[in-house]
């Protein structure tokens, strides 16, 4: 193999590094791949750091000795966490998104892949150090938050079912009283997903009073799972919460179909956020 | 601003449009963030594509004038593209995936993010050339591979429901007889989430006799829409397809519960591509 330039490998080392986020790389990996001295993957790495740091996109961790290498841990700034969020509550506050019920329409954002890959490096950052063995959500509407999280994190994703399905295999069902509207509903989980003892992200679009959110971990105890953590994407008002911890990103205070008003504001993920970054 | 070194910014450059594929980036704004000429920024570029081709990872598009500027065309090679769904069908053939009623456990590998991630990358590379405006799927097991297939070309995505659901707002409802097993199902979708005339992908997990998306078809004649491709991951033997023109992955000729056996081959893709490759 030819030697690689610099510039040319400082491309590459980049486009394998953001591909493959949280992935331990060994650095001959790439010295091989380059035919360069570790010592000038290095400096390589250096530039690479130094510029994803600049730009408030996340770090490199090297890892000394023999099980040794280098992974791309994304993170994202506060401040752009918060202008992403801003124009999410911008969205939302819309009154054309009011349906029957006093729901909110959210489908659209839920399909916009570049709001969704921001979301989802915001989340990756807030659990960045957790040790997570898969994210689990709930069809259908956390579906894609859960995947944009996971793209960050390269950890599988496992869905929870409502309705007991023939592709599942065999599957384990808890039932769950959904707080505001204290209908019952079965929550199933293909016993082959999960391994005993994992530990579990749970992702999902919307929380009311948290039923469902509830009813996963009460499946993921079913599986002696441990929950590391709870982040929802829009919190809404409800008289009592079922689930005390969780990050929200957005949280949507009033939802008024006569008067043709939603009120949204920044979730509690930017209270926690302030804290810690008066502390830096 | 400090004017930045080469080596930042192709870094940074690279992280910019690997992040943002098929987004047209004008030259201004690299020139302007890194107070760099034109002409610097345009042998930058000249490194990015050089590196992108070597690694069959795609191309860059230049586009002069006034509103020009460069998109990156994510592009996986035939080599890589058939490595991936060899794996693919390893995996599936698999005979512990048999389940009751001869289907195939597949909700691990539809939770594996990096192996949607190298799907939705082959997806992106068979229809790059397509005007697409939106990626249609149906709930629950398309969405992963639509959402992977997105992320590459940078387009919506929407979700086809099996049951009315009061979060969709008024939607629009076609009845499909599944052609394996002759029952009925509706199919609907929000009228909120498509416009008139738009060009759809549809992408799905499974297809057998092709029911279910020959009723997304119809839904999308609904919107006045137009099917621009079928992409399907796994083709399944039926008496009678009622889908004609679809591009699969992986062909599942033989799921034999008794004897446990499952046969798996490279799906209708690998036919047109090694055509295609020998005009080359």
């Amino acid at each position: 193999m030819d030697k690689w330039k610099r510039s040319a490998r400082l491309v590459d080392m980049t486009r394998i590094l953001m591909g493959a986020p949280h992935k331990l790389i060994p650095l001959t990996t790439f010295s091989e791949k380059y035919s360069s001295a570790k010592s000038s993957i290095s400096e390589d790495l250096a530039i690479i750091e130094e510029v994803l740091s600049r730009e408030g996109y996340g770090t490199l961790e090297t890892l000394t000795g023999a099980a040794g290498g280098v992974r791309y841990i994304p993170k994202i700034n506060i401040e752009h966490a918060k202008k992403v969020v801003e124009q999410l509550c911008d969205h939302l506050s819309n009154p054309e998104r009011i349906l029957a019920g006093g729901f909110l329409y959210m489908s659209d954002l839920l399909g916009d892949v570049d709001l969704l890959d921001q979301i989802g490096h915001i989340w990756a950052t807030v659990f960045a150090k957790e040790k997570i063995d898969a994210i689990m959500t709930v069809e259908t509407k956390g579906i894609p938050l859960a995947y944009a999280v996971a793209y960050y994190l390269r950890v599988p994703v496992i869905i929870v079912r409502y309705d007991y399905r023939v592709t599942e295999g065999s599957v384990v069902t808890v039932n769950t009283v959904s707080g505001s509207s204290h209908k019952i509903k079965q929550l199933s989980l293909s016993k082959r997903s999960l391994q005993e003892g994992s530990r579990v992200l749970i992702i999902d679009d919307f929380m009311k009073a948290g039923g469902t959110i509830q009813g996963m971990i009460e499946l993921l105890g079913e599986f002696n799972a441990e929950v590391v953590g709870v982040g929802v994407m829009v919190d809404s008002p409800a008289t009592e919460k079922l689930v005390d911890s969780y990050v929200s990103l957005v949280k949507v205070t009033e939802i008024n179909s006569k008067q043709r008003r939603v009120c949204v504001e920044l979730g509690n993920f930017f209270d926690v956020e302030g804290e810690t970054n008066e502390e830096n």
